[in-house]
């Protein structure tokens, strides 16, 4: 019998609590033990519900608690999760967390603790949901180079292109939907403006290339620009407008951005569509592969989180090496990145030849005043320099 | 330092000696050891080849080499792989393969060994070629029940099927074509009549269901009779055929089956096309999820093999448990599988009504003489007595 505490009894933590009773002949047959919830950490009292005997308010009390191995955060943020799990740790017990805030921003510190007391930090459930990439990255892709990995890893933002893909709806009209839908939150600036995302390349880079990456670095863009125009010419082209975090390995480290991407419809990412997530990976022997799921969500998230215990359980006695030094990452330059981009302008054909070179131009017979066109290879900071000089850019995407 | 034997130098055993050379400095950072292959086991001498100084003829000098701790087996077929494999393990040597006719055959046995032994018996690369599909379900997905495991899982049929699919070529021409560029053997037998999927859902279904699956027990048909015909009935519906091998929980137990199915456009493995594979996994809490790669070749199966030597070196000292017994699990007949069945005829629209009752039908207008039709869901056993009931019957492909 392994007893278990969970932080923050939320959508996830509530979730796991579920899991752990409803599949519990799976998770003994799989853990080889029986798993028992003893305390719940949160700051409400979830009177008359049955959760409310195991309610403790004060994370001492678990950390103090020897009979506690596990102990599972799903509070969210970087405080006070930070403090309680570091606690736990240092108490010697092995924690696994959803929180990708905190993972970002303290994930090496945390597997350097947990190697030290020799019991685990793990954390499946902080980037893509349901969906297993960080223990595939860190147990099964381990003989290639990761030359690129790619994510559609926001749910709420991915649902919001579907939709303005599917039914030429505006930006401002599909929000106020995912909105009353429960897939975007009243404040939807995490989502919305890329930072949820960044948070989460931050994670996958730091995995990739072993050393901390921080997020600050990540140049970080949003869809709130994105137009029902920018889709239709996105048609027109044979491509999807997809929110994409990406890194890519160059011979001055990696590259990393979050940005909206214009994605050709032979890449596997071009079909993750509404709330999914899908993580793209090419490895240098491997070549391309993708991880494709539920993002986001209770159960999918919570069924990672259980993933992890059940990990845990199988290694009581020893640490899973992570190989993510605190060491930090100098990231190359993004503007030294190099691909094809893609512009609106009310410049004529013959500006834009006489500015960039030779170009593909994208006529839309509805849209008389204006032309989309899409330069040949080159760098963000060469591209920058031919628009300066340009007379209109109503809109850039990037190829991918 | 870390001493490795390599048994069978051909694609696979040559790529995975080649990806150890080349991605040395990764190795070594990802198991925190150097990897030196030490013994290549091999019929053939390699005269003039780098390799030949490393070359034996006889498995016992590697297994009586206690330098030797991980051992390669790329040799393919049951024996003598299965006595080389057995020799390694009882004496303590860790073992990784890529050969599903061992796995399906002898896994579980080669697993209660290695347990016994305190060593790893770990074979990623039998299923899937380079993608991370066995290491997510032994050690990822381990809180779910699995309600569904469906893949596309050979790359020789997937390739036949989507150059039919796009060019609109037969069977024959595609199979000469596949065979003149090497995706196709010449005795083209284990792909095309599925039997090579038919190993690997035996493999995955053991794994979900945590027992032994004989294989000889799976429904297995190939794609050697669908016709240019057929693809033109799947495009009037907005589906793909793809040769399926999938397993699906029922009251019964899990029934498994290989046949082509007509899959719905909305569905992820309806994208997955030429020599790619994925898997779709469908948990109870988990949703969907999707694992797509290369499903076959050189270096994607032998990254695979070495992401498997990597997780032995950072379990040096333990057995990872993998949930797989000897005890054979009873597979629910597949006659009870319940699904809609796509069929071609030459009867009347009356005759099917009143043979099948309520039914779509799939009018082509270039094909006078036929026509086609789906039925409502019904098992397997109710829809044979409907159709012997028909006057005619040209085809019938499973919907999916």
């Amino acid at each position: 019998m392994v007893k278990v505490a969970v932080m923050g009894y939320g959508t996830i933590g509530s979730g796991v609590v579920e899991i752990l009773e409803k599949n519990a002949a799976r998770i003994r047959k799989t853990s080889g033990e029986d798993l028992e919830v003893k305390y719940v950490l949160d700051v409400r009292e979830f009177e008359g519900d049955p959760i409310h005997s195991k309610i403790v308010h004060d994370y001492q009390i678990i950390a103090k608690d020897p009979e506690i191995r596990v102990v599972v955060e799903t509070m969210g943020g970087v405080e006070p999760a930070y403090t309680f799990v570091k606690a736990m740790l240092e108490a010697g017990k092995h924690v696994t967390t959803s929180n990708k805030a905190l993972v970002a921003d303290k994930g090496a510190e945390l597997i350097a603790l947990a190697k030290e007391k020799n019991v685990n930090f793990l954390f499946e459930a902080s980037v893509g949901g349901g969906i297993p990439i960080i223990r595939p990255l860190m147990s099964s892709i381990t003989g290639d180079e990761i030359v690129e990995i790619s994510g559609i890893v926001n749910g709420t933002t991915n649902y919001m292109l579907t939709k303005m893909t599917n039914e030429g709806l505006a930006f401002d009209e599909v929000l106020k939907e995912a909105q009353a839908k429960g897939y975007a939150e009243k404040d939807p600036t995490a989502d919305v403006e890329g930072y949820d995302a960044c948070r989460k390349i931050a994670i996958l880079t730091s995995i990739v290339c072993g050393q901390q990456v921080n997020y600050q670095d990540i140049h970080t863009e949003g869809i709130t620009k994105i137009t029902p125009t920018d889709i239709m010419y996105a048609k027109e082209m044979g491509r999807a407008i997809k929110l994409l975090a990406t890194s890519r390995q160059t011979n001055d480290g990696y590259v990393a951005m979050v940005a909206p991407f214009l994605i050709p419809a032979s890449h596997p990412l071009y079909n993750v569509n509404d709330v999914f997530n899908a993580i793209f990976v090419k490895g240098n022997m491997l070549g391309d592969s993708m991880f494709y799921g539920s993002g986001a969500g209770k159960l999918p998230t919570a069924s990672a989180v259980v993933g992890d215990i059940v990990d845990m359980v199988k290694h009581m006695n020893m640490h899973i090496t992570l190989n993510w030094d605190a060491e930090p990452v100098t990231l190359a330059d993004y503007k030294t990145n190099e691909t094809r981009f893609f512009v609106r302008t009310k410049a004529s054909k013959e500006e834009i030849s006489n500015t960039f070179g030779k170009v593909e131009f994208v006529d839309i017979e509805e849209l008389a005043d204006e032309i989309g066109f899409v330069t040949e290879t080159m760098s963000e900071s060469a591209y920058e320099e031919k628009a300066a000089n340009l007379s209109s850019v109503l809109q850039m995407i990037r190829f991918h």
